[in-house]
């Protein structure tokens, strides 16, 4: 089985659960108790935010609150800083943003405003800006989108919201950036919520990056963990393999780039036009490629390459529990209907191999083609 | 080294571990994913939730959601439900459920009001129903207090609570409780929080039953999973595991209930009571024990007892992000300062022996006596 749907989730790195296994029964302790055991434990994943943040922020800056997940990240900047007035974010969004800006306006919070998406999936940078303006109290631009891998330059265009508005607190969900593509926070992002799973760590695991000096509200209350920011007992194990895994996507980032993207090349150019139209624009992430079987359904197609043993995704994992037939995002790329039916979204991890590109190249071609005679 | 503070936390249940292993590598599946892979991770995590379930509560009348921990359980359960007008809960509550009360209060959503305890932890039923009023929207109540091991008789104060109003909606955090004391949820209870941690699963696992007719609203908001009521891909390995180690637990609830009943009594029994008061009551439960080395201060026993191999705790651990020196419930049982500084909490798991608990007992002695005789 040729697995390439890791914007998904992808397989947990093994090395990274055995880095962090003496988490499970030697040092199982409550971070939060008060002997020696509980101290070590608590010392330890202090280290552990600072190697995460290292990654991608300067530590100065910046520091780190880890959380249940990438959504449970995005729900807590969102509700803790979107305000009365109004609050700014796209229409390439991950539901986890989404959904809870139409939660603002269920709740009487604050107006959520969406800016378009240019044809290639990323915001269009004029027009979300123009919908920034002095009652603007939140602006959220997801980093990477997962269903079209647009990457979104996320420094350049809080630099440019901020000039508008520099009250505006600015949160990038990087879900899909992180550990993958070579970026460094800037000083203008308030808040960037990554997850564990998307890169070899394990599901239940996330967190929310913050500037230091922006003071952030708890979303879950009680025992005051994670500095008063996040309560409940830390998911120690998790954590510590999230950033096993972690450390270990960053070491090779730019050569995992580099060969995904000449893979990601080698896919596109080897599709056959005849049943495909690749919607994944010029400068997208190499490890997202979305792509169309136009006039055919996706959904049935990747039921037939999961039979050939390739597997697949259409669109958004999560968006398989909504009744929408079409992708919202790839609708907001202003594709017509009959193109969004046939979308099929091929995922890499930095273990995918050139051969197996090779062969989902072919079992790609041949199951399209397959399919487009028997539907003509 | 003797670990006695299993109320904090506990060792995971490595045949649990084991039980689940095959979702790390094998099944590690986004269950949201439309391939025949991903539906059959949905499609176990529905067997896990029956299971998870039967043990409590009637699966025609109950349901399960699973979250990231037992606070998140209680956040949910909180802010879903308490409206305008007043919620009642208990001076017995982990800070979990009080923090949350607190912030409804902040956050003008509705009035706290907090039943007082009874001076063996727990709460005075007759004063908590008189707060219970016509606009009283939510009542919570700990079933098991996790400093005290005070036992609620939460069926039975829900079904006073829903005489004197029906349209309350009763939830308990039920924690300490679930998997260790004999139970099953009766129909008045709408709400009911358990975690993985406490009985052997791994952290950052937790779950909400939840009464099937009532509509819980998300919390965390994304891509709909947990059917629309909790977002975030779920963590399948750790809910594997919560279940195995849950099912193994309650196989022995019953003899373990008993076992610890009488290493209790054994320790209670056998401490010098020229140091040693004993708060916890006669009916508390048998997995925690709370003492008092009156006039001595409990955190720098624990130290000492720390360092000759007994690991126990001071009341909650989650307490201790706290700035208060005294214990919030041991003070709400009407317990003076001297006493509460001196309060060591000694919580059994199903896995201690009667070994441990002899030489635990040996130890507290020793090093009680040790201490006030260096105190005075």
């Amino acid at each position: 089985m040729i697995y390439l749907d890791n914007a998904a989730t992808t397989k947990p790195n093994e090395n990274a659960i055995k880095q962090a296994e003496k988490y499970l029964f030697e040092n199982f302790y409550n971070p939060s108790a008060m002997y020696k055991e509980g101290h070590e434990v608590q010392s330890e994943l202090k280290t552990a935010r600072l190697n995460l943040l290292s990654c991608v922020a300067n530590e100065s800056d910046f520091e780190v609150v880890f959380t249940s997940c990438g959504t449970e990240s995005d729900n807590q900047a969102i509700f803790s800083f979107a305000r009365r007035g109004n609050a700014v974010t796209t229409e390439g969004e991950h539901s986890a943003v989404y959904a809870s800006f139409l939660e603002l306006k269920n709740k009487g919070i604050a107006q959520p405003r969406f800016a378009p998406l240019l044809s290639d999936g990323r915001v269009d940078v004029e027009k979300l800006v123009q919908l920034v303006d002095e009652k603007t109290s939140f602006v959220s631009v997801i980093h990477v989108n997962n269903e079209t891998g647009a990457i979104n330059d996320v420094n350049e265009i809080a630099k440019l919201v901020k000039k508008k508005n520099p009250r505006v607190i600015f949160h990038s969900d990087g879900v899909q950036a992180f550990g993958k593509i070579p970026f460094r926070l800037c000083k203008e992002i308030d808040l960037y919520s990554v997850s564990a799973h998307k890169i070899g760590g394990l599901k239940g695991v996330g967190a929310l990056i913050k500037r230091k000096s922006l003071t952030l509200p708890p979303y879950i209350f009680g025992g005051g963990q994670e500095n008063g920011r996040r309560s409940g007992t830390e998911n120690v194990f998790g954590i510590m393999q999230f950033v096993s895994a972690t450390k270990e996507k960053f070491l090779t980032l730019k050569e995992d780039f580099n060969r995904l993207a000449e893979y990601k090349k080698f896919l596109i150019d080897g599709l056959d036009k005849s049943v495909y139209t690749v919607l994944s624009g010029e400068n997208s992430t190499p490890y997202i490629t979305s792509i169309s079987a136009v006039g055919l359904r996706g959904e049935i197609l990747l039921h037939i390459l999961n039979d050939k043993g390739l597997i697949v995704g259409t669109g958004s994992a999560c968006s398989s529990n909504s009744k929408n037939r079409f992708s919202r995002v790839i609708l907001a790329c202003g594709i017509d209907e009959k193109t969004a039916d046939g979308v099929i979204r091929i995922s890499f991890s930095s273990q995918t191999t050139k051969e197996e590109t090779e062969k989902a190249l072919t079992l790609l071609n041949e199951c399209g083609r397959e399919l487009k005679a028997r539907m003509s």
